[in-house]
């Protein structure tokens, strides 16, 4: 009858979601009172799901805002593992009904406790969708795609996004907290056109301050209609304060498209940013 | 001052307009009093342009339902040589503006008046979108899919869709109306997985009866989910009669997709029927 496992992490699980919604209808993911967001829609369903009085706690790899969207978003929770066992089969298909229309939760996994959607993750990709021939847009596609009235000249737009990745103090571009670091690496930042002539930007970065890749964008589409030169954007980021002169993009055009995490053999093995990382192949 | 053109041929043009629309709001595209129909709107926006008393009358290719898509409808109308003159430059952009974000005119332009966007039409495209993986659905994408609750099997639902290819009397499929033929020359039906694994019907005919691609799809489902047998469909064909175990599949995962004419020089040829008929390269 002896049982070497620690009891408290024996009676519980952590349970991995990977999700996807339509942002139009939400306050954003993180929950507020008395507001529709998706981290309380979600954690609804949960307790439904759960037959628990209280909700389980999300935690999420990317705290979108209001308006964003996302096809790859991944969370976590802990449960007691016989709560979990009740439900596990079929949890997925029992969520569908649960939820409401714009919100799905495409899976949910076991994991081990040292995942972390948020501080696990390697890295997240973004996408940002403009179309710059307002007669060429697809009513169907008007959710996701910013309408923007001015052409667009890409190779101007990855010139100067070319400038801004690496590490950098990316203040300039972010919604300033007090006594948090805006330091960050930016891996991937590029334009183009996708089959539909689409604009479409893919941003990779360990991590985002608020609002940045809409003000990435925004100043990037300032330097693809010709208002601003192409070294304007990095000029910006030297500055390291923010400029009323950059414009944050809307958010319908955002897209959370993926989360990389490190395999799970690997997750104990410390701190996000010490896995080497490698890039995604990015879907055209 | 001699002319020897007809005077009243002289003084009109025909005008083709390519456009796509959202068919969620609108109760289809004919017009129909005291209802949001896409005909009606686009018809209102026109006679804005062009500052008419009454707005042109449009022929349309497709006369698609309540809740049907399109992105490559086709429609013409005719309008005084002198009146076109004037708003010609830029009519499209300033369309966009006239017209609400579900319905988009991509180009407007003049066409001899030998074309008729119903009638000399050579074929028809529509796409059917079906996610049979509930939990896999991305929300985004669910105003222009059907999601359906059990696999479908692609294989059995193509080989019962080529016993339906070629020309036959489609009354088993058509809302029959007194005095109208039924026969319609199918020219290809199959299902394929697109990228996001989602089943893509690609439904190509010289001309549809109401109604007519959706209860081909729904007989379709029927086999694809193994409630009947490959052989069913066609059974129905052969009846020529509606068949009440024909369910007609839901509206919003159908999509008007192309439309293809002869060239210009072979619009006065003759009846759409006496072109000798090249089947596109359907995008994947």
């Amino acid at each position: 009858m002896a049982n070497t496992l620690d009891p408290s992490a024996a009676a519980a699980v952590r349970i991995r979601l990977d999700l996807g919604y339509d942002g139009a209808r939400f306050s954003g993911w993180a929950r507020q009172p008395s507001r529709r967001t998706v981290q309380g829609t979600v954690e609804e369903a949960l307790s439904r799901l759960l037959r628990l009085p209280e909700p389980p706690r999300l935690t999420v790899a990317g705290r979108t805002d209001a308006g964003v969207h996302a096809r790859g978003q991944v969370a976590h929770f802990d449960v007691a593992a016989q709560t979990w066992a009740e439900v596990a089969d079929g949890a997925v298909r029992r969520l569908v009904r649960l939820l409401p229309v714009d919100v799905r939760v495409h899976a949910a996994s076991t994991v081990p406790y040292a995942f972390d959607a948020r501080f696990s993750a390697l890295w997240r990709r973004y996408s940002y969708r403009v179309c710059d021939d307002p007669p060429s847009m697809d009513p169907l596609c008007r959710h996701e795609t910013l309408a923007y009235e001015r052409p667009l000249d890409l190779t101007r737009m990855n010139a100067a996004a070319s400038a801004l990745v690496g590490e950098h103090d990316f203040a300039a571009y972010c919604r300033r907290r007090v006594g948090a670091t805006t330091v960050r690496r930016l891996l991937r930042l590029d334009w183009a056109r996708n089959p539909r002539s689409l604009a479409v930007a893919t941003v990779v970065a360990n991590a985002f301050c608020h609002n940045m890749v809409r003000a990435l964008v925004g100043a990037l589409l300032a330097v693809g209609d010709g208002r601003k030169p192409t070294a304007w954007p990095a000029e910006v980021l030297r500055k390291a304060a923010r400029d009323p002169a950059v414009q944050v993009a809307p958010p319908h055009g955002l897209c959370l498209e993926e989360v990389r995490y490190p395999p799970d053999d690997e997750l104990a093995a410390g701190l996000a940013g010490h896995y080497s990382i490698t890039l995604p192949a990015v879907p055209s």
